[in-house]
């Protein structure tokens, strides 16, 4: 037995016999199914499904897997993926002056509890430099110039493709993407924001927070999309506050729940279960 | 020994000796603290304490307590309340088509987990009629006729002052009150909101709450005031949820959080821990 | 289109290509999967499976598409039932003295948020007896008598049968069961234990945790075994705690989350989204 | 005016006109209260006490201020301790193997969200010299040798006193201390457990989860007496899981957990806000 695990995302429009097709496609080939999520959206009638395979046979090439299984696809007009279990997505990560996400993503990146590959830390600060270069990875500076943003952006693109990277995490990278790379890396963006989205779009959301007298706060992970904070959100969490607390005691709990927020939903993408279902996402994390 | 307990609750500009002065007069009374809190406000500047004493005298009617506090009261430029521990506040609950949180309320009231005397229930619908006569309160039908909404909102008011009430609770009561109202009763009207404002204020908070597609819905409790859910909130929670929960299932889960958001809040409110501070609110539950 | 939808619970042994032979014998009866999920536990090699289908072609019987699927089942070895989607159990409850967790059952279902038939309240005590008649439920007073205890649960069990229920629960019934019964009814009678399990089993949890000094207190449902305290978890939550809250305040406080989880574990049992796998359980709950 | 802030905390046998004498005091200091908690614990009449105080007039000197205090601790026979609010407790850190406990404190030490001074980390094993030597820190390797586990002990407590600690905080060092070490830094050891107690004591918390098939792991910092998990409860925390999750995925979401929980329950004690009472605790965290 080879151990080699696969893992299958897709989605179609429903359609009688997509479980039955693909499952005897796979079952043909020898993989064993453990683990599977299947949702059908009323709304669209678009179906969603993820499954980990076990090959019980002899390992096989990934493209053999892909090319194999194209014709059951294309019979479905499926939109997929079939992903080497055990590969890791490369993943850049941008961030400003604040580096506690960073810090949290770059430490069980380290204690492998995240399952991807860093391939690099950009920002448009300095100040993150020391720490990125303690955990051996690349670092990239990119300062905004008044007026060169563009070219900024274009840099950071360009680092991204050198790096070969799948995943750009703004890990409180405090400045707003062109819509044009927005579209550029669909789905391929993940952004932490501060608060509970939908409340306290835009700035300061944890002084928003304090003059509003919230008795919760939270933060939200979401592909990044060109309008503002409106990405499919991928996770949210909250922290119980009280009014005794400052904005800058707001700001010291959210810290933790930012971190853990961004990094649960890195993780779940970087396991491929996550899929994006319009201004939605469909999370099979269970 | 009385076992007299007694709750005071005051706010006052800052300035030394507040806590001296106050604390000093009940020792000098015989009266014991056995659980107090302050707060000051730094942007403000005001003061906010709320103290619950024991007397170890012989027992004193709560209007020589009141008579005595006075001039101390006067000299600090307070507003103050001071209150009868035994003594529930008198509680009006206004519902409309769905009784969650109603039924909630009422089985705490009835299981003393809830410290109110509620006097009755007002309602726009009979269909809540009946699980009020089983509690053995009075059932007020007070339907709202078109253009006439002011006349039912004055036999409302007519209500609420013929019970001699000292809160009024909308329990999921699905009609906007005048400002008129809201000033009236101002700090005497709890609403419960079924989202975690300040996300989805309005009509239809888990309808909405699907189509953005957030991964917790929550539900708010917090003072009505003329601004439609903007007034001081009092407490919040959240649920987690999933792209699988339709909107009738987020409805479905929500209605346990907002029953029990609204029973914190009244609860609190009735224990005389929760004081407003402009469009917040103080609230000592700890 | 019969909107005819059925759902399917299996668990068997690891193989190639069961969901294949599942899925397709449903395909070729022109069922469509809506929603689904498949788990395989890596100690043991069993399988397990929940699937919501659709029948796109005329209605059929709940006994033909059994007798259709039985030989699919026999070939693979399997643990199964399919149940109609709009049929819905029937539950007997037992309570006590405490009517929070019965209420809160009972309202559900009332607002038709809890998917199943209550077919009547048995209790030891008459305290529950008026509210169980307001809902329109046959009420049982079975009373426990000294040395009599065998011949109480054996008209129990009697209720149970003439009813026809399908679950027996358990909303803070404070008798322990025979392991006769438990035996009996195996996976069918669901219990609230009012702590967080593993912690504080056994009698006054509360004043346990008051004891102990936790933080936060907490629920857990379970099905019943022989085992006090120790059956299958379905779910369980917790809510903040402090020093300042007596016993008495834990036991209010605890209430809320008490009635929250029972009803979210009957909720998904009735929806056939648990398991049973040995001591603990798959839940299939998004 | 001076900015100068202090921090008292009490506690004392119950007894009226201790708030009024000690505020009296304070008052005549030119001191202000801007934040204050006063609890009675009803079981043994003992009150505990909290205040932030801030200075109207000309600094004084800590030594002055206690002074002072004294004569009026004395006649209530006070437990009683005061602080400079800006003085920051000197913290020693021991670790063994797993460092995400470690790496969160010292990034919310070097964020300033966490208000101590970290004077060293001691450790059974060299892993985490590397990072302890980023952040510029004292790292005392401390093997514990079969058989001279007294003798490494001994070293540790003498690093502690060279620092001229104030606490100890064990972030996941995996070594009993001896009764006579507990003894001698009663109250200001810090341990942080890896389940939600009293659950799973001991080892391997996260596969005794696993095997009772909980839906929520939790974590819990204590202050660490001779009883293994049995001292008094600073903070606990939990996070919901499901049947699919392996140990090593409980191990993974469970790290976060740990990681805040700790660093709450070290900011609350740096902040003077837990105070102990027999096997429990006093957290005045709001």
């Amino acid at each position: 037995m080879s151990n080699q695990q696969i893992i299958l995302k897709l989605s179609c429009h429903d359609q009688i016999g997509v479980v039955a097709k693909v499952s005897n496609h796979f079952a043909e080939q020898q993989f064993n199914i453990i683990e599977s999520s299947q949702f059908e959206d009323p709304d669209t009638s678009l179906f969603f499904m993820r499954t980990v395979l076990e090959n019980a046979g002899d390992e096989v090439s990934m493209d053999d897997i892909r090319e194999q299984f194209t014709p059951v696809a294309d019979t479905l007009g499926m939109r997929w993926q079939i992903h080497d279990r055990q590969a890791k997505p490369k993943v850049l990560i941008a961030v400003s002056n604040w580096g506690h996400c960073l810090n949290a993503m770059l430490n069980a990146w380290r204690n492998q509890s995240l399952p991807v590959d860093v391939v690099g830390v950009v920002s448009n600060h300095r100040i993150m430099e020391s720490m990125t270069d303690w955990y051996g990875l690349p670092f990239h500076y990119l300062p905004v110039e008044s007026g060169h943003k563009g070219d900024q952006e274009a840099r950071l693109l360009q680092v991204y493709r050198d790096a070969d990277a799948d995943l750009l995490v703004l890990a409180r990278y405090m400045q707003i993407l062109s819509p044009a790379l927005c579209d550029t890396l669909a789905g391929r963006i993940i952004n932490i924001h501060h608060s509970f989205l939908p409340g306290f779009v835009g700035a300061r959301p944890y002084h928003q927070a304090y003059h509003r007298g919230v008795k919760q706060i939270g933060a939200t992970a979401h592909y990044v999309t060109a309008d503002l904070d409106q990405g499919p959100i991928i996770e949210q969490a909250v922290e119980r506050v009280s009014h005794a607390n400052s904005p800058q005691e707001l700001t010291d709990i959210g810290r933790d729940i930012e971190a853990m927020v961004l990094n649960r939903a890195v993780k779940w993408h970087a396991e491929h279960r996550v899929l994006i279902n319009g201004v939605r996402t469909v999370v099979f994390n269970r």
